[in-house]
C-alpha cells in the first residue's frame, strides 16, 4: 500500500531513472521510458514522475535483474555473502538455490546456516529444499533428512519449494518417504538425466516440474512438450548450453531458463554468471530478446515470483544497466533500487563439520590382480561419466600412457574407510589433486598419478577440516574450506585466485581444465553411468556397487 | 499416486487415443503421438501404452480443452449446467467465471448457488469472487458483499481468486474495505478501462494482474508491458478482438488469453465460444499455433492451473478433436477423458430473487423541458458508451428521426423508483425492449420509441419475476428468467431460440443487432462514459449523478 502514493505522484519517489531504453520481457521488446523507484520497488514506468535522486541514463539499455534457476552455492566454494557479491556484479539479483551440499554434510543445521546467511545480501537467495539427503539410500553422508525434517522449514522466509528430486526409483516405486516430501511443496524441481518414455511420463505425473540435467535436444524436447520447464545448465564442467540452445525460440522461451548448477569462484569471477550464459547464447546465434526472456521473466514465472522478472510497477527494483559496447556486458546492477556495490561486505561465520577421515596407508591404495577393469571415463563438458572397460594390470596402475589414473575415496564420516578405482580423462602425468567437495556425500576424493602424491594431497585437507589440494608429491598447494569443508570464508577474489593457482598447478601436472570440478563429481551416484564411493565402484544404471574387475 | 501404475505401463490405461496429431502449447507445434488416459487424467504421451478402450484418431488434430479467462455465466441467460453443455460442445473445458451478476442480485446466496451448480459438469467452472458488490458505493442492488462475506468462500472448491476489481477509485484511494478484499486472494483480476499513466501504475502496484477491458492496442500494450495479463474479449456486443489482435505474437502469447465476458445463449449456440475467438483470430491473420497458446496454456498459467492447458502427463484429460476441414472447428470434446455428450443433462434449481419493481405510470415517463440534453450514445461493438450532448425538446421525445429514444430504469429492489434518460444508437422506430438484466445492480431497464410500449414491455417481466421482453405496444414477447431474474431454466437451445425470436422482434422494430446486450449495459456505472441508474444519469468520469439537461 506504501507504493500507491509515490505511484500516483502524490508523494515524491526515492529515485528516478530517466531516459532508459528498457527491455520488456512481456513483449520481448525495448521501450523508451523512465523508471520510478520507491522503497526498493518499482512504482511506475512512463513519464510524469519527480522528486528524489535523478539518474539520467541517456538512453542506456536497462534489463531486469538476472535469475539463476538452479544453483548450489556451495559449489562456488564461496559463502553466500561472497557468492552474492560476485554474481550481483554480473547482473544477477535472484538465485534459486538448493543447499544440497551443506545439507548432506551438516543436515538441517546446514540449511539453517544458509537461511541465516542469506539475510541482507544484494542477491535474493531463495531455496528449494534438498529432497535427497542422502542422495541415494546407499550413500552415507553426514545427515539424513526425512520429510519431517524438511517440514519444519515450510513457510520460512526464503524457502519456496522442493529441490531436485534425484531419487527417480523412489518416485516411480511410490516410496512413501519420497512421496511425503513431494506433498510438502507445490513447487518441485526434477532431476532425471536420460529418463525417457513411460518412466518419464510417470515421473512427471508425480509432480516434478523441471529438469536441468538435459544434455541433448531430444531429451530436452521430450520433457518440454510434456510440460516440464527446462533449465539450460552451463556450469564449470557441466556445459549443456550449446547442445540445448537450438530449442530456444520466442515460443519456447517462456518454458526455458538458465542455470549454472555448479560453477566455481574462478569461473564466476572471470567469465561471469547468467550474463555469461546470455553472451554464449548470442555467440551461438540466439537473439538477445529471447535470451533475456529466459534469464528474467521465465524463471520468475516458473517459481511464481510475481514480484520480479521484469521492471514494472509493483516489482522489485532489481535491474542492470548494460554496457554500450557490442558485447553483452553488465555495467551496473541495482538490487532493490540500490547499486549493489554499496552493499557492505558481510562477515560470514564458519560452520564446523565432521572430518573423521584418516590418510589412507600405502597398502590401502594398492590395486591387486589384472583383467578387464571398470574405468570411470570423464566426458569433457559433461556431468555424465562413461563406464569404460579396459584391460589393466594392478601393478601397472597408474598408467599415465593410457591416462588411467587412480581415484581414491576416503569417508569423511568414518575412520579408515577407503576405496580405490580407476579413472580416464584427467590427463595427469604426475602428482595428484584432492578435495573434500565430492558430490553428494562430500567424502574425500583424490585422483593421482602416484600414491605418494595422493596421500600428500589428502593430508592437509584432513588436517584443516576440508579443502582442495594439488600435490606433486613434494610440495602441496591447499585451499582450506572452513565452512563445512565446502566453502571458504575468504573474499571471492582470493578464493578465485587461489583456485586459479590450484588449477594452474593441476594443469602443470597435465590435468584437464576444470579438473577440480570433474573430481568433485566422481562420487555422484545419481548421474549415469559409473561412479565411486567410499565402498568402491557404483553402477548408476544398475543402482548397485560393482567390483573393479569384471 | 494412482497415475503412476498406468503411466509406467504396469497397469492398463482406461482409454488410449492412438495416432493423434497433438498440439503442444509448450513449443507451439504439432507432434504425432498416442495419448494414454486413466481415471480422467493424461498419464502419458508417446508410444508403448495398451489396455482399455482404444480410439484410433487416424492422424486427426487434437488440441487441449479451451479456456475462457473471464466470463459471467449469467450473461448467457443460461444456468451453469446448460451453459457448460453448450460451451463444451464448442471445445471449452474450463471457464474462469465471476458470479458478479447473481451476487449483485442475491449476495452470498447467489454465489452459493453457482458453487453448487458447478458440480458434475463437463466444464470446470472456477470462480474469481465478485469484488464489487455493489459495483460502486452509489449503486443499490440486492446485496452488499464486504470482505468478511467473501472470506467465508476462501479455500472452497472452485474458488480461485478475486474477480475484476472495478472500484478503481477505491483501490487508488486506499479504501480499507477494498484493500481487505485484495488481501484475501493472491490471484486478482483487474478491470480498468482507459486508465493510464500514473494511475495505471498505482493500480498495478495494488496487485491487480489482468485486464479484459482494453479496446485499443495502445491501452493494452501499456498494461502488457507493465506486467498485466490481457484477456482479449469478444462478447456479444463487446468486441475487442479485431482491435487487439495486432498485439498477439509468439512473444506476447503467454501473457494473452481470450475471454467472452458477456455472451448471449444465441451467439454461443450459433457462433460458438472460445473456438469462435480462434476462428476470428485466424480470419484476422493470426497463426493457429499462437491462437491456440492463448486459448489453452496461457490462461492456465495465468490462473496457476498446472493441471490443464496442455495434453501432458499429470494433467486433466480435457481435449478436443478438430474437424478435418479448412475452417477451424471442434468435432468432439473430451472432459476428464469422457466425451462431453455423454454427460447427463442436469436439472438446475430456480433461485427466487427480489422483484419489488412496479410498472411506471405514464407521468413517470414524461420528460419535461428543453435544451442541451445528455444522451447516452451506444458504440457498436463496444461496452463503452459516449456522452453525447444534443439539443432536445421534452415533448418531442422519443425522436425516432434522430434516433433519440427513451431509456427507463425501474428499481428492482424498491417500489416506484424510476428514472428516465435518453439514448442514441438503438435505431428503433417503434415499440420497446426491456429486461431485468442490467449490469451491475440488475434493476429493470427499457428502451423504447413510445411510452405505451415501454410499459407493455416492462409489465410481464415484473409479473414473472424477471425476464427479457419486446413489445410493439400491442403484443409482447417474453423470455422469463426464473433464476434470479438473470437466467432461464430452459435448455440452452430453447433459450437461444427464444432469444433469437426476441432479437428478431426487436430488429423488426428497427433495433441494432444484439440490442438486448446493449440494453443490459446502459446501467453499467463502472465503464465510461455516460450511464443511467434508477436515480438518473450517471457520469462515470466524474463518478456522480448528473441531470438530463446541461
Amino acid at each position: 500500500m506504501k507504493c500507491i502514493g509515490p505511484a500516483l505522484g502524490q508523494e515524491p519517489v526515492d529515485t528516478l531513472f530517466t531516459n532508459a531504453c528498457l527491455y520488456d520481457p512481456f513483449t520481448c521488446s525495448w521501450t523508451e521510458t523512465d523508471i520510478a523507484v520507491s522503497n526498493g520497488w518499482v512504482v511506475g514506468t512512463g513519464k510524469g514522475y519527480g522528486g528524489g535522486t535523478i539518474h539520467d541514463l541517456g538512453g542506456k539499455r536497462v534489463i531486469p535483474g538476472l535469475i539463476d534457476a538452479h544453483v548450489h552455492i556451495e559449489s562456488s566454494l564461496l559463502v553466500p555473502a561472497e557468492y552474492a557479491r560476485v554474481v550481483a556484479s554480473h547482473g544477477t539479483t535472484t538465485v534459486i538455490a538448493d543447499p544440497h551440499e551443506i545439507a548432506n554434510v551438516c543436515g538441517a543445521r546446514g540449511i539453517e546456516y544458509m537461511l541465516n546467511e542469506r539475510e541482507g545480501l544484494p542477491v535474493d537467495i531463495l531455496f528449494m529444499l534438498s529432497s535427497c539427503v542422502p542422495a541415494t539410500p546407499l550413500d552415507t553422508g553426514g545427515a539424513s533428512l526425512p520429510a519431517r525434517d524438511l517440514q519444519v522449514f515450510t513457510g520460512r522466509d526464503g524457502v519456496i519449494g522442493l529441490g531436485e528430486m534425484m531419487n527417480v526409483p523412489g518416485v516411480l516405486e511410490k516410496d512413501p518417504g519420497v512421496w511425503e516430501k513431494l506433498a510438502l511443496f507445490s513447487l518441485r524441481d526434477g532431476h532425471a538425466p536420460l529418463l525417457s518414455g513411460r518412466a518419464l511420463n510417470a515421473y512427471i505425473c508425480a509432480g516434478l516440474q523441471s529438469d536441468h540435467e538435459c544434455t541433448g535436444t531430444e531429451e530436452a524436447r521430450a520433457r518440454l512438450e510434456r510440460g516440464m520447464y527446462i533449465f539450460i545448465r552451463e556450469g564449470t564442467t557441466e556445459r549443456n548450453l550449446h547442445a540445448l540452445l537450438p530449442l530456444a525460440s520466442p515460443s519456447t522461451a517462456p518454458r526455458l531458463a538458465f542455470a549454472t548448477d555448479d560453477r566455481h569462484a574462478d569461473i564466476l569471477c572471470r567469465d561471469g554468471h547468467i550474463d555469461d550464459c546470455i553472451r554464449k547464447s548470442l555467440e551461438y546465434g540466439l537473439d538477445l530478446e529471447t535470451a533475456l526472456r529466459m534469464a528474467t521473466l521465465s524463471p520468475a514465472e516458473r517459481f511464481r515470483l510475481d514480484d520480479r522478472g521484469a521492471i514494472a510497477p509493483g516489482r522489485r527494483a532489481d535491474f542492470c544497466i548494460l554496457d554500450d559496447g557490442k558485447v553483452f556486458s553488465i555495467k551496473k546492477t541495482y538490487s532493490r533500487g540500490n547499486l549493489v556495490s554499496i552493499y557492505p561486505k558481510k562477515d560470514s561465520l564458519p560452520l564446523p563439520s565432521p572430518m573423521e577421515a584418516t590418510v589412507p596407508r600405502v597398502q590401502d591404495l594398492a590395486i591387486r590382480g589384472h583383467g578387464t577393469g571398470r574405468v570411470i571415463g570423464i566426458v569433457p563438458g559433461q556431468i555424465l561419466t562413461e563406464a569404460l572397460t579396459i584391460d589393466v594390470e594392478g601393478e601397472r596402475i597408474p598408467d599415465t600412457d593410457r591416462d588411467i589414473l587412480k581415484v581414491v575415496v576416503c569417508s569423511r564420516y568414518r575412520k579408515g574407510m577407503t576405496a580405490v578405482g580407476l579413472v580416464h580423462g584427467f590427463g595427469m602425468h604426475a602428482g595428484a589433486i584432492a578435495g573434500s567437495v565430492a558430490h553428494d556425500a562430500h567424502n574425500l576424493v583424490a585422483v593421482g598419478a602416484d600414491d605418494v602424491s595422493i596421500r600428500e594431497a589428502l593430508l592437509p585437507i584432513i588436517r584443516s577440516g576440508g579443502g582442495l589440494a594439488a600435490s606433486d608429491g613434494k610440495t602441496t598447494t591447499l585451499l582450506p574450506l572452513e565452512c563445512a569443508g565446502l566453502m571458504s570464508l575468504l573474499p571471492a577474489e582470493d578464493v578465485a585466485s587461489r583456485l586459479g593457482a590450484l588449477h594452474e598447478r593441476a594443469e602443470m601436472l597435465g590435468a584437464v581444465p576444470g579438473s577440480f570440478m570433474y573430481l568433485s563429481f566422481l562420487c555422484l551416484t545419481v548421474i549415469p553411468h559409473l561412479r565411486i564411493t567410499e565402498r568402491g565402484l557404483f553402477d548408476v544404471g544398475k543402482f548397485q556397487d560393482v567390483p573393479l574387475f569384471l
